[in-house]
């Protein structure tokens, strides 16, 4: 296959990226055992929740899966001691130095992959050891860089700036934006927004029902003061965009956020007061299908894509 | 071919965007005779000017060229009868509602294309009788929509929207990207940043080179209080941040921008104080080629990254 497949050890170079309060063990053993790989989101986890939803990952399939960790996290320390003793095998990080804890992780015989918003953060990813980046663009949901580079002019950029392998995350909800993203210089592609609204997702049933009937323009990325996250419109975002259309400085911003508001949108299904975090994708998903159902759809439309062009539709009919 | 070269009777599916200062009939008649379409951008142009440019266009190439015309100008009405005077076949309109001249140009036999950056504006499109629509993404250059939907997400959105053909822009400059926006639904691409930096563009030599030498993250979607436009970064594009940052509002934006700051930045060359309109493809971007070589460069790489599909790399190496 390519080397995100053999990185893995995976079928299918498709992965689901790791979200707060949507992606425990039931949502990533489902990816894992349809042949992708599953992430479990530590951001919305204690060390012991964590330690609970890896042995029950273990337990419920033999494939390989990963944990994310954002490393701007209070708990990280805790987490990561977690990871290494229950074995996890794979790690993907995110907002933060990557140079923090790759060597530690690297050590244990632990893949690292870490999640960049841009080509010079790549740059810096490859320098301290990471296995693989995921280049994600200003589509994708919850918290996104400030270059604001969408996925279709960051993919090359990335490929470009770095000979680790790629994987393609943001605005990616099927398989013919995967081989989009594998023809702009991508060996894998991450989706979050498409699994937030599955089975196996632990969001609120509120919540997957309110991004599978979204549309077109129903997110916003907001917060760009503190830190740039993309939203589903609701209440709660049209309160965020008011006060930032006034001029409101990260303080005032940080208040009317408060806490716990991605629970309690996300994970308790408060979702005109909650936080919703969810990418552009979203407009193109109408239902909650099984993960493992997504998984096989998109390596299906991805295959028939890639068909289209070897019949030379891609040329003759179509270019 | 395809429905986009049939509809233009073109070679490759490769359209130049009609662009303000940048695309006079030097570029156009180029990119025509090379087997693309050519905009002559009215924008910037009195009626009598653009007269003009139609006639050298015309004595330049015998093959297809268009013009394009941002519907909310002041002059709208002189341009169409110039247009229609001049025996101009082909009109890309944007910026504007398509009902307003969609059935006087079709009287008169012409081709009408309308620019827009959201599904349900493709429909009304499609409702008023023109013959294609261009999807332009969040990434594009210059005027941008509210929706800041990216051309990933946009391309699938607008072609489950219409039957039309759908022209693809926004961060497209090389035929990788072509073959992506094609697999997503696109029958052909429409780029406006790459031509910009061409050695036939009618911008001043010292835009093209800021544009040939800027990075990721070097342009920004500004003034959305008054009409969205995304600015390669200078001296004015900070001076806008700043204002947006505290608040300002549509006035006091409109009293920043003043007169002329298109023509000062773009056609005389003051790149700190001027308006200098690009999209997120200029970080792909290190040379001003012909505009004729541009179009063969395209249409080779998107051959070869065809090739490729063919060869199965797509599936067996790649994915």
């Amino acid at each position: 296959m390519n080397r995100i497949t053999e990185l893995f050890n995976i079928k299918y170079p498709i992965i689901q990226g790791g979200m707060v309060w949507c992606s425990g063990w039931e949502l990533a053993s489902a990816v894992s055992a349809a042949g992708g790989l599953g992430l479990i989101g530590s951001a919305s986890m204690s060390a012991d929740v964590l330690r609970a939803h890896i042995r029950k990952c273990k337990e419920s399939t033999g494939r390989p899966f990963g944990v994310n960790v954002p490393l701007l996290y209070p708990d990280v320390e805790k987490i990561m001691r977690v990871i290494v003793e229950e074995g996890v095998k794979i790690v993907f990080t995110s907002a933060g130095n990557p140079k923090l804890w790759t060597s530690f992780l690297k050590e244990k015989g632990i893949k690292v992959v870490h999640v960049v918003p841009g080509a010079k953060y790549a740059a810096k990813c490859e320098a301290v050891g990471v296995d693989a980046v995921v280049a994600e663009g200003f589509e994708a949901g919850g918290h996104n860089g400030r270059e604001e580079t969408t996925t279709l002019c960051l993919i090359p950029l990335v490929r470009e700036a770095v000979k680790l392998p790629v994987i393609a995350a943001g605005g990616i909800a099927g398989g013919r934006a995967m081989l989009a993203a594998m023809i702009l210089g991508a060996e894998g592609v991450q989706l979050g927004t498409r699994f937030v609204a599955s089975r196996e997702s632990s969001a609120h049933a509120d919540f997957k029902q309110k991004v599978a009937d979204s549309a077109e323009g129903d997110t916003f990325l907001v917060m760009k003061k503190l830190a740039p996250v993309r939203l589903l419109r609701n209440k709660f975002c049209a309160e965020v965009m008011e006060f930032e259309n006034r001029g409101a400085g990260a303080d005032e911003l940080k208040r009317l956020l408060g806490a716990d508001r991605d629970r309690k949108g996300m994970f308790e299904g408060d979702v005109e007061n909650g936080e919703l975090e969810i990418g552009q994708a979203a407009a193109l998903m109408k239902n909650i299908p099984p993960a493992g159902e997504i998984v096989e759809n998109i390596w299906k439309e991805f295959c028939q894509a890639s068909e289209e062009i070897k019949r030379g539709e891609g040329r003759e009919d179509r270019g």
